[in-house]
Parts: C-alpha cells; structure tokens; sequence
C-alpha cells in the first residue's frame, strides 16, 4: 500500500499505533488531549471517497479512539471533526474538551500557539494510549 | 420514541427531514450550505452512547446527507463535526466550505452573524434537499 503521511500532519503530531486502517496520531499539544486519526489511503480527501468497508472501519476506529480518550482523560466533552480545509489529506480529530481549556466553548482549531510536549510527556502519554489501545474495541 | 429537539437547535435551523435514526435540518444562515443531523434518541451526548445499530445507522446517515450536499451544492470540502460544548444534545454539523466564504480556511463555528434565508429562499433550498434525499443512498 502506498501511503506518505502529508507533511503539515508528520510536523504537528507523533506517531502513536497503525490500526487497521488509520495511523492514529497524538497533537503534540499539551494544551488538549488531542488524536488524530489519518485513513493509510493514497489521494482521499473526503470521507464520502472512501469505499464502503474503510468507511465503516473509519467510523469503528474513530469509536475505538473516543473510547480510549475518554477511559484515559475523562474530558467532559468529545469533539470529534473532519475539516481538512488547510491539509487535504483526510484526516479526523477526536479531541477530549474541558470548559478549563484555553478554546473553551469554542473550538480549537486556529486558537493561540501549540504548546508541545516535553519528550518525556510525550512518552508516557503515548505508552498509555498503546497499553490501553487493545483493551477497548 | 421520546424525542424533545434542543430549543438552541429548534431556533438556528429548519425542519428538512425524518431520516431512520435523525432528524435533518437546514441550520438557517445562508452564508454556508450547513445541514444538521440529530439522532432522535433522549439524552445522548456523544457518540460513545449510542449502541452498535445506532451508531452505523448514524454514519450511513451521515454519507448520505455528505452527498446530498455535494451533489447539490458542489463544495470545495466537506467539514463534519461533533462539537456540542454549547448545547448537549447529540448533533452533527455537515457544512459545505467554500474558499469564498467569510470563514475560509477557519471553521465556522463562533464566526460572525447568522444570514438568515429569506422564506422563499428557505423553501427551494428545503424541496431541492428533500426530493434529492431519496436519490442519495
């Protein structure tokens, strides 16, 4: 399969795990806990271009990811959202929203600066996402 | 089924249709072609809550209304988004994004004043969506 993650998405995020269908992504943003998942499928930009078994494994991975965000963060609301009005390969956020947040109510995108990770940070969230990955369908 | 609309929602957008899981709507600001999906199930928030069946029916909802807003309005990108920071019930955002419009390349959410359509406007719109809607699967 010939797949090469764009370049805007490769800068913003870190690699957490390859599902069957998506990479599943973290924003390396400690302002949100922030995912992203990006469908392994050369020159899709929208969802409706996807066939029918990805787009049912889309939306099943897109479960699968809220679920674990949420046993892992608790965040008091999800913000789930394809926009791809900036980077055209499809991609989907699934974001855990506190009404502590900078952005809150509002959404994120666009809103301040992304306050990256410390290495250390990144790797212990990103070893909690991929121990509990297998626990949650 | 009890199944009370949200007045936030029953006041910013238009009755289109009764899908088997949604109600459709027309979310009444002209500047973008903006349908709403809510699933008529009482007190759901995210779409974490809804069971198996529901939550495909949601997606197969969700593509059509994707290509009924394509076939109908040609956008230049789909933007699809669960938020729900503001109102809690259940709702997806399907938008139809134009380079052209006020909010290009930021999402529409918080930006500006709602347009509404002129009651003429609203019908054509309304029987343009319906009697397309069958025609999309």
């Amino acid at each position: 399969m010939s797949f090469e993650l764009h370049p805007r998405l490769a800068a913003d995020s870190l690699f957490v795990a390859s599902l069957p269908l998506c990479q599943l992504r973290l924003i390396n943003d400690c302002r949100y806990p922030w995912l992203l998942l990006v469908p392994q499928r050369d020159a899709v930009r929208e969802i409706t271009q996807l066939n029918e078994q990805d787009y049912q494994q889309l939306w099943q991975e897109v479960r699968q990811t809220s679920v674990l965000l949420q046993n892992l963060k608790q965040p008091e609301k999800l913000n789930i959202a394809t926009l791809g009005n900036l980077v055209p390969q499809l991609h989907l956020h699934v974001i855990g929203r506190f009404s502590t947040d900078p952005a809150w109510p509002g959404p994120v995108w666009g809103q301040g600066t992304a306050e990256p990770y410390t290495p250390a940070q990144a790797e212990i969230l990103i070893t909690a996402l991929k121990q509990r990955l297998d626990s949650v369908q």
